[in-house]
C-alpha cells in the first residue's frame, strides 16, 4: 500500500481540544440532521429553495476562515489519534454516523443507528454502507492492538438485509505477521449476523518506523484511519 | 439475500419528478457544500454555536412535513427506477457524492470528485468509501443489463492509495448463471487504477417473478440499490 502519509502533529492543549470538540461536534451534529430532513422533507419546492439560499448563505459564513485542504488526522503528543474528519468515525464529519467503537476484551465493539441517508435497497442499509462501516472496525480492531493499518483486501459475505435502525458492529484481529494483520468482523441487526468480513491491513511505512525506533511493546497510534 | 422489499410505485407525473429535481437537488447540493464547510471551519466557537442554532431552526422547517421513514426506491410505471434517497447515487442524498454513472459500451462509468468528508487516512479517500462506491458502481452495472442484484459477496482489493480529488470508476459484468451475476470493477485516481472489486450480485424474488411474467428479454428496472 502506497501514498500513506504520517499523522499531523497535534499541538492543541488539552482545554483546546475540549473547546472544539464541544463546539464543532454538535455543529456536525446539526448537519446530520438536517441531510436527514432534507432528504425527507415535503415541503413546497419554494420552501425547499428559500432554505437553500439560507443555507449557502451559512456555508460562505463558515469558510470566511476554514482549513485550506481536509482536515486529516492529527497525533497528540502522547501518540493518540484525532480523528475527526474520518468519514466512519469523525466526530466533525456529517457524513461519519459517527459509529464511537470500544475496545472490549478481544475485540472492537460500536452500536448506532443508520438512518434514512444510508439507504439502499427500500427500508435497508446500503451494501456499501456496510461494508465502509466494517472496513473502518476491522481497521479500528488492528489499531486497538497497536497494528495500524491500511486496508490490502477485503471480503464482505452478506448473509442477510441489514435494516435501517439500531444496529451492532465487532471485530478481532485473527492472527499477526510481519507487516500484516488478518482481521474478521460482522454487523449485526435485529434478526443476527447480517454481514461479515475479513481483511488483511498492512502496517504502513512510518508505523513500521516507529515501531522499530521505540520497540515492539511501545504504544503505536490507537487510531489509524 | 433475504429481506428485500420491491420498489414502491412512483405516481408522480414527468412534470412533477422534473420540478421535484429542481428544487430538492440544490438543497441536497447546498447541505453537501455545508457538510464540508462544518468539517474544515475555522471560525471562533461562538460563531460555530450561532450556525448551529441556525441550522436546527431550519431542520425543524424542513421537518414540519417529511416523509413518515426514508425515502425508498420510487419505481415508474415505465420500470425506470428513482433512487434518489441512495447513498452513492442519490440526488436527494446529501452524503451521496453523489455519483453519476452513465452506461457506455460494455460497461458503466462514473467520474466524480471526493473531498474532505470522504477522508480516511490524512489526504486520502477512506477504504470503505471506495469499497462503498465499487459496490454501487458493480451493482449498476448488473442492473444495466436487466440483472439488478442484492450484493452476495464483495471483495476489494486495494493497490495503491486513492487520494481525494478527481477520480473515475468502471464497472462491468463477467457473466451470469440463475438468478447471479459476476461483476468486476476498479477505481481510477491521477496514478491509475487504486483498488479493484469483484462480487456477486443476487437476483431478488421480486425481479425474478417479473422476469418470470415478462419473460427473460423484458426490461427488468435499471436501478436496483
Amino acid at each position: 500500500m502506497k501514498g500513506m502519509k504520517a499523522f499531523e502533529p497535534d499541538e492543541a492543549t488539552d482545554d483546546e481540544v475540549a473547546q472544539e470538540a464541544a463546539a464543532f461536534g454538535p455543529l456536525a451534529q446539526a448537519v446530520r440532521e438536517l441531510a436527514d430532513a432534507a432528504l425527507r422533507t415535503r415541503v413546497d419546492p419554494a420552501d425547499a429553495r428559500a432554505a437553500t439560499d439560507e443555507i449557502e448563505a451559512l456555508t460562505a459564513r463558515l469558510r470566511a476562515d476554514q482549513l485550506p485542504g481536509s482536515y486529516g488526522v492529527r497525533r497528540r503528543p502522547d501518540g493518540r489519534g484525532r480523528p475527526w474528519g474520518n468519514a466512519v468515525i469523525g466526530l466533525r464529519n456529517p457524513i461519519a454516523p459517527p459509529l464511537a467503537p470500544v475496545a472490549e476484551a478481544d475485540r472492537v465493539v460500536a452500536d448506532f443507528d443508520l438512518g434514512a441517508v444510508y439507504e439502499g435497497p427500500p427500508g435497508l442499509v446500503h451494501g456499501g454502507v456496510v461494508s465502509l462501516i466494517l472496513d473502518q472496525m476491522l481497521g479500528q480492531a488492528a489499531g486497538a492492538r497497536g497494528r495500524p493499518g491500511m486496508t490490502g483486501t477485503l471480503t464482505i459475505v452478506y448473509r442477510q438485509a441489514t435494516p435501517l435502525g439500531p444496529l451492532r458492529a465487532e471485530a478481532w484481529i485473527e492472527r499477526a505477521e510481519g507487516i500484516k494483520t488478518w482481521a474478521r468482523g460482522h454487523v449485526i441487526g435485529p434478526d443476527g449476523v447480517t454481514a461479515e468480513a475479513d481483511g488483511v491491513f498492512i502496517l504502513p511505512r512510518w508505523a513500521r518506523k516507529l515501531i522499530e525506533e521505540r520497540g515492539p511493546d511501545a504504544p503505536t497510534p490507537a487510531y489509524y484511519e
